[in-house]
């Protein structure tokens, strides 16, 4: 884990240095609040993607002038982040992509506008019909579009081909590591798990890939050897519900200091983000466009109704991770999350389940 | 207003009576919770449309152990009138319609869809573009086809045209009202307005329109008299925001006990639910529903991102209505329309109109 550990350390450092030499290098930077912006088609467009700052408070004084106290506290971070200019990320980026999935986040875009220099907001399907399939197209073409006149690259089959490739490398990586978080005992914690899930938003692609095959590496032979990071029989808790962006690690440090091991994630940060492919055998840039499509629409956010899938996923990911129970992380004020976690809840409640729903900041 | 208060009296009596009777002569009943759901549609297929309640707390205890505490009173209201079967509406509704507009109604229909025998979900569009103009109409197409199943009629041109004018009239009816709020003195309380606002949901179509009308009489002849209902002078207050369904008349009655006057509703209960009419002039089932189209894709709800629309209609009204402040009524854990109020005051403000921000359930 020491890179990882590393590339936090210096997540407003180096990795920022990176970023504004790629800038002087004539790359632009692309910065976004949500997996449904898809990075293959701003990598394909010669761009770089980075997730952008929501997980701790700052300027909470200024940011209540801006967005009502009742408001999730992702939201609420966004603009303390932007209010305290103290994501450099943020800063960093020639274009800011926001998206309405929930009715935080489109009504916060319409006041972080004015706040930064450009920010592009995605329109984001509700249902998963054929209409929504084909919102989300028309959306993905449409940001092509923007993309490709920020950065004067033409996007061709060749480009789009190489990028899907080199995100599903990245998922790849991050599917290896989920299947060997299977074993019992545990060989990695939930919260160096956790980590490497939120660096995916921050590292250049390519080195985050190998040096998660690294871990993996080493891994197999810890699992080989039945070498856990937690006595065998350490009770295995699913956490599933809301995103944890950097640094918020605040409900994983509760659980594992109090006896327990993190498995798994079902979150946008963890498996629910990375949990498809890309089918990158397309010819054109309409097969490979349609196949991004497929990767996308499949993402079961709580935003989309209904959103059974969900409910099936965390009961899979209950087995293949051989979890004992589910936490339920719901933000506060998240409608979405919060009132699907009840569903959620009695799923797995009617199959024996244990689940606990907390409800936090 | 006695026609109106005799209404709201028999509005758990003998309208319900009205509509079993109609029942039994073998028409359709079609509740609905949103502005967005076209009347037009209804009536053209030999339906009656009615709102259904939500404006008071019942079963709370109930109601908490299926949505989450921190969700809009709207929303609870829904269920409290559903699990302590107080809302005869919903009860005799052979079709319940639900639309995901905000993220606290979309997920909530999930959970009311197990509770009722027929729930039929609308997709909204959340930006005014064309993919979202192409949706609405998408989806008001299935809603035609979902009417014509449920009562056996096909709608064609001449049924929907009537239909149209049907609801225009309405429509003129509530305009004529509105412009003889204008007068000073005010010659009607915005509570007895409000009441008409509302009735619009409940009441037979023309026996509405008609009653609209008598008013409108009696109030001429007191405009002429300058006979008013609050001494000259009186504080003239807009009221804009979240709507404000049967028997939720709080606010307005603590405004109106407090020496100010209520001269306009900015709500979907209000002007921005009845500001537009439909073009009835199409001789196509295709161009009617085009036009149905125009008049509810204008509708200016916070649900929209972004919604320059709503702050000018509510200048506009300031100025019609001669106001001389605003009082935003947001409902408590209504993201859409707290957010939003924030913009809304703040365009106010810039204009030096006084404005006040109350959040409450």
């Amino acid at each position: 884990m020491g890179y990882f550990d590393f590339v936090m350390s210096e997540v407003h450092g180096l990795r920022i240095k990176d970023l504004l030499d790629e800038k002087k290098a004539g790359r632009k930077v692309i910065g976004s609040y949500c997996v449904f912006v898809p990075e293959e088609i701003a990598l394909a467009g010669n761009a770089t993607m980075v997730g952008l700052c929501a997980g701790a408070d700052f300027a909470m004084e200024e940011v209540e002038k801006i967005l009502p106290r009742n408001t999730c506290a992702l939201n609420k971070s966004t603009f303390g982040f932007k209010l305290g200019k103290v994501c450099p990320y943020l800063e960093a980026s020639d274009m800011i992509v926001g998206e309405n999935t929930c009715d935080g986040k489109k009504k916060a875009y319409e006041s972080l506008g004015p706040l930064v220099s450009y920010i592009y907001v995605m329109d984001i399907p509700q249902m998963k019909s054929g209409q929504g399939r084909s919102l989300l197209k028309t959306e993905y073409q449409r940001f092509k579009q923007a993309v490709e006149k920020l950065t004067g690259v033409t996007i061709d089959a060749a480009r789009l081909k190489q990028a899907i490739e080199t995100v599903n490398n990245k998922l790849k990586a991050i599917h290896r590591l989920s299947k060997l978080r299977q074993a019992e005992p545990a060989a990695i914690s939930g919260l160096d798990a956790l980590l490497t899930n939120q660096v995916f938003f921050y590292d250049n692609p390519q080195r985050f890939t190998d040096s998660v095959n690294k871990i993996c590496d080493e891994l197999e032979k810890r699992v080989q050897k039945n070498d856990g990071v937690f006595p065998k029989g350490t009770p295995r808790v699913l956490m599933s519900g809301c995103p944890m962006a950097v640094p918020n690690w605040k409900l994983p440090w509760i659980v594992e200091t109090s006896g327990a091991v993190l498995v798994g994630e079902e979150s946008c940060v963890g498996e629910r983000g990375t949990r498809n492919l890309v089918n990158a055998s397309g010819k054109t840039v309409d097969e490979l466009m349609d196949a991004i499509v497929d990767r996308y629409f499949q993402v079961d956010c709580a935003i989309f109704t209904p959103n059974p899938d969900r409910l099936s996923h965390v009961e899979e990911m209950v087995k293949a991770y051989k979890a004992d129970g589910v936490i339920h992380y719901g933000l506060q004020f998240c409608a979405p999350y919060l009132m699907e976690s009840i569903q959620v809840a009695k799923a797995l409640e009617d199959k024996k389940i244990p689940t606990l729903r907390i409800e936090t900041d």
